[in-house]
C-alpha cells in the first residue's frame, strides 16, 4: 500500500509547507501512512522556518498519481491549484481556509475548511480533537504558518483564533513570536537571491471568475521601490505569462511589511476593471493600494466581483 | 438584520429537518440569530419525529433571497439540491456528510463535511466542541435523523461514529434506540395516504455526471411488492419527469427496510448502463439489488462511474 500524499498548492507558502508536514504528522500519530509533500521550490521565508525548528523539506513531487491513490489536501482546495493530475487521485480529506471553488469527489470525505487566517490555526484543533499532543518543533513550524500568512496578525485575514492558536503554538515551542515572526517575515522578503522570473512565479495564484482567468503575484519587501525600479523588465515577463496562460489580467502585487500597504503592476485585457474596483488611479500600469496586504481577502474578492 | 436561515436539501428527509432545527438552536445558543426552515413537505417518518419529540415543523420557504442574505446548509451542499435562488444569498457555513460537487463560494466559510453516516452525528460533535449541552427533546431528532440515514444502524454508511453518538443521544432523549427506531422507520414506510406521484418525488433527488443529469427517487417499505404492482403507473410518471427535467436516467428505488434489498425501476435514455453497473439483469425496465439500501454509497457512485 502506498503512502497517502499530503500537499499543499503549487508555489508552497509557509502554510502550504508547514500545514502539509504537521498534518502529515497527525495523520501518522492516528495510524495513518501520510507523507507531506510539496508541488514546488520552498521560498526564503519557508527555508528559514525550516532550519530553525530542524525540519528537511519535503520532497517535490511534480506527479501525485505516480506516486499514491489518496491524497489529502491542505492549504488549497482550488482544482488549478493543486498538482496537474489531481484528477486521477481520491482526494480524501481537505483542510483549507479559503473559498471553495473548482472542487469535486465523486464520494463523501473528510472536508475542513474554516474562515480563519490560517491552516495551521485549524490543525492546532484538530490535534487537540484527536487528542494528540505538539511537539515543539512542530508547534514552531505552525506557529511560522500563522506569522507568515497574517503578516505577524496585522493582516485583515488574522482571527481572534489565529491570535490565540499563535501563542498556544509560541509557549510549546518556545520562541517569542513577535521577534522570531519579524525575523521570519524579514528572511521572506530578502529578495537578494531573486531573479525577476521568481519574484513574478514564486507565490502566484491563479483563479477563475465567470469566463475569465487571472493571476495574482505577491511578494513581500523591506523596499517596495528595490523591486518597482524593474517595472518594466517586470512587465516583459508578465506579458509573457499572460500569453502562455491565457490570462485576462495578471497583478504583480509588492507588499510592504513594515507599513502594510502594496503597490501592484497590472497587465491585461481585462486590466480596466482595477482603477474602479479599488478606488485608486492606475498610472504607467501601477497602482497604489493603501493598506492592502491580503491577496485573499482584499484583492481576490475585489476583482471576482469585478469581472463577474 | 434578518435571522439566518438553516435548510436542508429540497425533499427533504429526517435527517435534513433534524439537523437544520438542532443546528440552528446550537447557533441560537452561540449568539447567532438563526432560524430553521425546509424547503418541502415533510415525510411521515419526520412528522413521527416531529410528534414524538414535541417540535413544530419548521415553516416553508421556497425563496430564500426574499427571507435573508446568509444561510447554512445542512445534509447537502450542490446546488441542484437546494434552494432554487440559493445563488441569491451567501451561504456562510455548510455541515454535511455527502460527496462535494456544484458547490462555489467567493468567500471563505465554514465548511465541516465527514464521511459519515448522517449530518446529526457531526452536529453532536459541534455541540461538544462549543461546550453547548444537547437538550433531551433535539437530542431525540437527532437520535431519529441517524436512525433513518443508517436505516437502524443497517446501512453501509453507517460508521462506528454513528452507532456511538446514537447511543449517547438515546441516553440523552431517553429512548431505547431499537424499539423506539423500528416505529420511526415502519412510520416512514406507511405508503397508504401516498399518491404514486408523492411516491416518485418525495425523497427524489437529482445528480450531474458529466454531460448527464439523472435522478434516483427511494421509498422505504415494508412490502415491495405493494409498490411494485403499480409498476406501469409509475413508469408513466417518471417518462414525465425525464421529460420535464430533460433527465438521461431516473432511477426509482423500493427498499425493503426489515431485509436490506432493493427493487428499482430504471427508465430513460441511459438506462443501457444499469445492468452492468450493477451486475443485475434488468427486465421489463424492473432490475433486482440484493443488499443495496443505500443511494448515497450503493447507487449514486455506481451511476456516476458508469456514466462518467
Amino acid at each position: 500500500m502506498s503512502n497517502v500524499l499530503v500537499l499543499g498548492h503549487k508555489n508552497p507558502d509557509t502554510d502550504s509547507i508547514c500545514s502539509a508536514i504537521s498534518y502529515a504528522y497527525l495523520k501518522n500519530e492516528m495510524g495513518m501512512l501520510a507523507e507531506p509533500v510539496r508541488l514546488g521550490e520552498v521560498n526564503n521565508e519557508t527555508l528559514f522556518a525550516l532550519n530553525t525548528f530542524k525540519f528537511d523539506e519535503p520532497r517535490l513531487v511534480t506527479q501525485v498519481a505516480k506516486e499514491a491513490t489518496q491524497v489529502i489536501l491542505v492549504d488549497h482546495n482550488e482544482r488549478q491549484q493543486s498538482a496537474d493530475d489531481i484528477g486521477d487521485v481520491q482526494v480524501i480529506e481537505v483542510v483549507d481556509h479559503h473559498r471553495i471553488a473548482n472542487f469535486e469527489t465523486m464520494d463523501p470525505l473528510y472536508f475542513r475548511a474554516e474562515p480563519v487566517g490560517c491552516t495551521t490555526t485549524i490543525i492546532l484543533k484538530l490535534f487537540k480533537e484527536n487528542n494528540v499532543e505538539v511537539p515543539s518543533n512542530i508547534a514552531g513550524l505552525m506557529l511560522s504558518a500563522i506569522i507568515s500568512d497574517s503578516l505577524l496578525f496585522k493582516s485583515p485575514t488574522c482571527t481572534e483564533q489565529d491570535v490565540k492558536a499563535a501563542a498556544e503554538l509560541a509557549e510549546i515551542a518556545g520562541v517569542d513570536a513577535q521577534s522570531y515572526g519579524l525575523d521570519l517575515l524579514k528572511a521572506g522578503a530578502d529578495l537578494s537571491n531573486k531573479t525577476l522570473e521568481d519574484l513574478i512565479s514564486l507565490d502566484s495564484k491563479e483563479f477563475e471568475a465567470g469566463d475569465h482567468r487571472f493571476e495574482v503575484a505577491q511578494v513581500n519587501a523591506i523596499d517596495v521601490e528595490e523591486v518597482m525600479v524593474r517595472q518594466k523588465e517586470l512587465e516583459v515577463l508578465m506579458t509573457n505569462a499572460i500569453l502562455t496562460k491565457k490570462l485576462n489580467l495578471f497583478m504583480f502585487v509588492v507588499t510592504d511589511i513594515l507599513n502594510n500597504n502594496s503597490v501592484a503592476i497590472v497587465l491585461g485585457k481585462r486590466a480596466d476593471i482595477i482603477e474602479s474596483a479599488f478606488k485608486s488611479s492606475v498610472i504607467d500600469h501601477r497602482v497604489l493600494l493603501p493598506g492592502v496586504v491580503s491577496r485573499k481577502k482584499q484583492i481576490v474578492p475585489v476583482i471576482t466581483e469585478a469581472l463577474s
